[in-house]
């Protein structure tokens, strides 16, 4: 995805249906990503722990997807269409279309958007509302590297305002015609000149491996150094309690990626179509990838390594999609799920307790991804004859990623440290973070509850936690 | 959804393939909410009973999808195409269309439909595919209120007639030109005029208020008074067994509901953009508000809360969508999340044991979403400058959808009641519905059986429960 | 499908975006029914071996993805838009199309297809996507007949061989334009003549009875055999450990079927909605159906006999969901629910441990809905005025598509089984395959492990399996 600012059509544009249908689905797609991340972490923790983890992610949902509609859009995508300047190609204006009611026009009619140019207009809205699920699952990737220890508040505050100060800029910069953008106003026109109006060299992040896995993962990282470990983190055992659930996780997750990589494309066309190829063949090697440095190091292909290579292999071809053919999508894919096998192990020798890997995952393949799409571009790639700019670049807009997010999400974490506080009690995060924070157990399985004892008798009429209050 | 008499077309149309992209996957996304509620209410369930509630839906899907192909669509939209008249406005000739083969013309090719009369024409397969999804969720939904305690012949033969009774008329009476509709026979057009050949105040209802959740919450109200209280109602814990379980239903209902929603347009425009975010938004402001009722009344927000404030949410704005900006869905999904968590302590104070708030999700936020949409539509609504007509037109059609159903249901419940019998006996619902009925247990986990004992005698030496009379 | 060979186009056509849209959206569905199918499968085994079930069709699915792109599509397809001659009918040169880059033309554009010469062109990616997705699911199909015993590195040397000998073949023989199409060459047009270029009697397997169903469950029966029974089949209870999670891969599989069947018209038209219609009333039909005799036969109707019955319909309409109207929909599926359940205990009788009853389903409804299409189909079926060649011409490609499967599958597994073995240890069989072939155990919950004892002390320091190496 990499916009320019749009002319205002000269004349009245017409709605390309086929492509409206394909990002109404498209979008359907990415939103059933965050419920399925949901799954995914929640397996991977401690029974005791796994409605937490679900809630940030839920939670994330809901805040972040009022926060989009308010000044979201505004802030990363309201000069578009408009002629709105925005803040040093940082960000846009978060009050120009707040709440977004000028997306309908005077005559009642949804007004059309061609955010690349190409005349493919599909309605405003789908395009805010296929953005909006970008920003949602963006922030609950980080809920992973504070699992079971953190207060719930403190994680819904962090919601609003780092989607705020770090993610809405980041997508204006690299997708809304900003400073990391093709933009002639940009980094890669300031740096390797302009051809046509548009930087010479185009830098390649087609779905978010810059704003959403990099900044994600980065994050993470932050977090987890200002949170510290979990209690027994490195001595005692923290097994993932539901595996199939980790793998419904998994498995949702790809399908809803096809929605985030090819929706990316805006319309149902053939670059669509090899991104979904692209997408596929990538995540197949990723799997195998993983699952053959955990054969050979450790003697044992796991379930989890398979789920996480599918994850990695789908964070590494999310920038490079549009940019590869199935055979270089294969080499990157399985790069990426070797070099996240490895990477997870880091947290152990480095001593930051990145729960449930958002750094090896998401920060490690998102890298991967960003920097081998300059590697292996179809074009202009590196290794294909392309010469070194695109690498160059790719390594730029990465890096300035990174720091952005650390830098920002540090500061954002640790302003919530001195006020609010990030850490549960120690006795809480010992009898487990469910029964203490949302009162609640995660199973109740015949005789074997997962929590016995307190559970049982802290409710002791009610069919359902949300009807206590009325029998009180 | 307020489709009027269609004229056959004066030449022939043509087909919007892009529609059909969209309606094929909508309905596939519709069909998909059935299992996703089963998932949804079988987690809520005690774990002695978790495969009788997945039965109830997966069994009304079974029964309501060939009664529609067979009567049900004939009943409620027979007459669009065809110069057939309805019953005073309440159904359609059910033997007009029985089986459908007439959907496919004499040529072989299958017969286009454009039930809005706006020009957009698709297969009427997909139109009857997508409308049958609806009438089997509906069947569905009622279940929730009776779990745990009823003979599944029972269910199953009321399944047959209640939608056959019960639902089909109402879905004509509302959606397909009859007494509910924007027709110029209908109530509207008595009470408020006629403007152009309809209704000059024209009944709000995109997607199911009235016809979906009212009906189906109104039912549940009913069959909960005949069935009788679960043994220990008020008395003993019921706690969700699998909240994991629960939040997959969830995800998925949130998923399905986007084809259930926009794909009440009938087509990939401006209008089912902007219904996609209004129902992506009001459902996050309804989680958000169920979850600050929960935090404010006791002290906690629980995962349990967030999944039903999302339904509560998709419920409310089902019949607003088409009707609202982002920023009243955003009110009217807050107002629906806080009123339905306090709904549902209703039933420990009014004594009626709907068993997993059938009543306080889907019939008062259906209620709140139909009325609401009287308040907060744009142009017409109340607080709007719109005058009081439309929202009193809201109160009506909620009113006699809910007098339609309670009747009717109460009317059918009683005669099964005094027939077949609803309740199963004491001591089986005490071991367990799953085991008496079904003859199964939801899990077999290691050596600690949900329900220990009999089932490990029940069945010696086969794998599966289908297999008992191949060995026997 | 029944595609003939396509000539060159006189002009340049054009993108049909609709059908685009509709076949990225149904590849994204059709791929998601791969891990249905390890939910599906993996809920049904015994809890020691959830995860071994689940990493076979993961495993398929990475392995099969990769082989599709390097050779897969070339042996099946590869001949569909070049002068390239494939071998005697049978497969295309696994070379011609090597990686796929040729898809993309030397302007940089996908090149589009149009495999059943009606005008509707797509981009060849996503026909590569959507075949692909099919080529993956028929081998994780045959996993569920060898569950728990084999070892998981035979598997994936089996999933690569396997599709390369026995799948890419008969796709190409049923849909590339070989022995078995419509093709003026091949069997059908030597037995029953030719008209216009075509065989007079087409034959019909609209999306994959025979290449998919017959194919995986022959294959599965063969393997079965091979591999042996598990210890204890027929002595012991071997009970699903977790039904919810066969109702959640059930109700995924019927999701993503609407993909593999209405997908299969290759555009969003007429005969697909129809399609969309067929699939789902015989399904419900055939839920009903097993139901039914099990209600009959055992006294209880239950949940695994709805799953059961739900793809047992799936299935059988599968081949023949062009070819029906509704009515006969219903008839094809209340047959195939009936004739399944009854066939699900052959293996009790006959002595072979299909363990998930991959024959008693696939192999027994694929041969129904193969044959049942020649018996029911509108205009040439034998019970509605078609004469006998159509039923005919339907029992010789089941016929030797099951020969084709179970000869070739034997001598694979056969030389599987004196080379790398086919069987892991009775003691690792006794103890679980999941903890000692991929070191995990499914479930963690509580104090309660699915396997007590050996795993606590096997990972004492590290959070998720993949770590281990890192620590040691």
């Amino acid at each position: 995805m990499t916009p320019a600012l749009m002319p205002l059509a000269a004349e009245a544009p017409q709605i390309n249906e086929a492509a409206t249908a394909f990002m109404l689905v498209a979008s359907s797609m990415v939103l059933l990503m965050t419920p399925a991340l949901a799954f995914f972490y929640g397996g991977m923790n401690r029974s005791k722990s796994v409605l937490n983890m679900m809630m940030m992610s839920f939670g994330a949902l809901a805040a972040v997807g009022i926060v989009y509609v308010l000044w979201g859009y505004s802030m990363s995508f309201g000069n578009l269409q408009d002629a709105t300047s925005d803040v040093g190609g940082i960000f846009a204006n978060p009050f120009h279309l707040f709440g977004l009611s000028a997306l309908t026009d005077a005559s009642g009619a949804a007004r059309l958007i061609d955010p690349f140019g190409v005349g493919v207009w599909i309605p405003e809205y789908v395009y805010v509302g296929f953005q909006l699920t970008f920003a949602v699952i963006t922030v609950a990737l980080i809920s992973g590297a504070i699992a079971d220890r953190v207060k719930f508040g403190t994680w819904m505050v962090f919601s609003v305002v780092w989607v705020t100060i770090v993610y809405f800029p980041l997508a204006h910069m690299v997708w809304g015609g900003g400073f990391l953008s093709s933009s002639a106003n940009g980094l890669s026109a300031k740096l390797f000149g302009v051809t046509d109006g548009l930087a010479s060299v185009i830098p390649i992040d087609f779905a978010g491996g810059t704003v959403v896995h990099i900044n994600a993962g980065a994050a993470g990282l932050a977090l987890a150094i200002l949170a510290g470990k979990r209690l027994g983190f490195g001595k005692v055992a923290m097994r993932p309690h539901n595996l199939p659930l980790v793998m419904i996780g998994a498995g949702l997750l790809w399908f809803g990626w096809f929605g985030f990589n090819a929706g990316s494309e805006l319309a149902a066309d053939g670059v669509a179509s090899k991104v979904w190829l692209n997408t596929t063949v990538a995540t197949c090697a990723a799997a195998a990838g993983w699952l053959i440095v955990e054969k050979l190091r450790d003697g044992h292909a796991t379930s989890l390594g398979a789920a996480s290579g599918v994850v990695a292999g789908l964070v590494a071809i999310t920038p490079a999609c549009g940019a590869l053919t199935p055979v270089t999508s294969i080499i990157l894919g399985v790069v990426a799920g070797g070099l996240s096998a490895v990477a997870v192990g880091l947290k152990y020798k480095l001593g930051y307790d990145d729960s449930l890997d958002v750094v090896g995952v998401h920060l490690v393949a998102g890298l991967w991804g960003t920097i081998g799409a300059g590697l292996l571009a179809t074009g202009t790639g590196l290794f294909l004859g392309g010469g070194w700019q695109q690498t160059a670049l790719q390594v730029i807009i990465a890096l300035i990623s990174v720091v952005w997010s650390l830098v920002l999400t540090f500061a954002i974490g640790l302003a919530l440290k001195v006020t609010l506080g990030w850490r549960i009690s120690e006795d809480a995060e010992s009898e487990g973070i469910d029964q203490v924070v949302h009162a609640e157990t995660g199973y109740e399985l015949g005789g074997f509850p997962a929590s016995a004892g307190r559970s049982a008798a802290a409710r002791p009429v009610a069919t359902a936690s949300q009807v206590e209050g009325a029998n009180a």
